[in-house]
């Protein structure tokens, strides 16, 4: 009998559109910033995929994404050369145009001419935005990124795709965040299974995960228990640490 | 007009199974290390999923990815515990049944009996294998992973996921490797984006990526050029030098 309230959850996808992840050379530093962000504000990431610079490939998961979760958050391709495509990708997606948007020129030339550098057409090409986007501000090289519908577009480049997922935030839906809490159990998982088996079933509504550590040759586990409810999941946490103490387990 | 063979390249999909990595709990180390170890072999990495655990969804993303790639690679689930249920996914996602595999206890066994520690049931549960799987072995504790189909299925645990991956490539096929070709050009993306394009559009059969890089103040873009075929890779790279010194940009 759970004591949840059914409240539903706001659920994320990301979306990570590059070659160079996949071939091994880049290695991606966005999933893990954006999976502490999402769980800080409330947003259940609920998949993560990769493709590569290909449109097919990107308009096939972004519109499966986009279907299946609250909001969407990309990062990578939205820069000025030719394998720069999610923008062009995204109009496909939804079905609208794309062309060189006023609004992008206005925040991107005062940032070039402040630098003496010319607002190049490879450069105007960052200005690109699909119909009925809303922009996405970009603090630290001006070129922006954007929302379209539920999904947010944003950099590759792992500073700038902060300084966005910040502005981007606002316009994101939120439920109660996820608590956590661990607890340490002195003994490789193999031998507490059982009664983390029975507690799980016993309390459906706290989720509960068990990750094996090990320092030096000594096995421990290391139990998280999440749920939004901190009521049921400080009952759930006590109950688990009774049981795991009449057993002289902790 | 292409110089390149039309051999079919051999393909991957990885599969990361696990909450922790979506709640942002534990970062993946283990994407950019398979990638690495994929494009080494021939392997082209195609696409990452990242899934929590729940069955439907790793049901339905094995499920897309075996029919999509000639192998799926996946991480997570497979120990002692209650939120272990990958093998169990397998064996529904390949429609066979999945018992305790006397092949796999007869590896666990010594290892356990070695080290004085009981092979309780729940261990047991690390020797559930489904029907008409191959054992992929683990040299650093014991319970294995295995093979279905085109799906190796791996632990989370770094260390061990690499002796696994060690062990599986055995069983995977592989096409000529992936050569790679760098090119540093002082200059920012926006200011050679023209030439690139018209570069990559004249040797489409050698895919080139652009990627921003910073130095200080100082911004800079790294062209990576990749194809199985040396010569036309050194051709194309020998070419874009030619067109970038032409410019003075190199």
């Amino acid at each position: 009998m759970s004591t949840i309230p059914s409240e539903p959850r706001v659920t994320a996808a990301v979306l990570v559109i590059g070659d160079e992840i996949l071939s091994g050379r880049t290695k991606d530093q966005n999933v893990g910033w954006i999976a502490d962000e999402l769980t800080a504000a409330g947003i259940d990431l609920r998949e993560v995929r990769i493709v590569p610079d290909e449109a097919p490939a990107i308009v096939a998961a972004i519109n499966a994404l986009r279907a299946a979760y609250t909001h969407v958050l990309t990062t990578g391709g939205i820069g000025p050369t030719h394998d720069d495509i999610t923008a062009d990708c995204m109009a496909a997606a939804f079905g609208v145009g794309i062309d060189v948007d006023p609004r992008a020129v206005a925040v991107m030339q005062p940032y070039y001419d402040a630098r003496g550098v010319p607002l190049t057409e490879a450069r105007l090409r960052m200005a690109r935005i699909p119909d009925g986007a809303r922009l996405i501000l970009n603090s630290i090289s001006a070129a922006p990124g954007f929302m379209i519908g539920n999904v947010v577009v944003m950099a590759g480049v792992p500073a700038v795709m902060r300084v966005m997922l910040t502005d981007a935030k606002q316009y994101l839906a939120r439920s109660a965040p996820i608590q956590s809490r661990s607890v340490r159990v002195p003994h490789p998982e193999g031998e507490i299974a059982e009664l983390l088996r029975a507690h799980q079933a016993a309390r459906p509504a706290v989720a509960m995960g068990s990750y094996p550590q090990r320092d030096g040759d000594r096995l421990w586990t290391e139990i998280v228990l999440r749920c939004a409810d901190a009521g049921a999941l400080d009952s759930a946490a006590a109950d688990l640490e009774a049981k795991l103490r009449e057993r002289g387990l902790i």
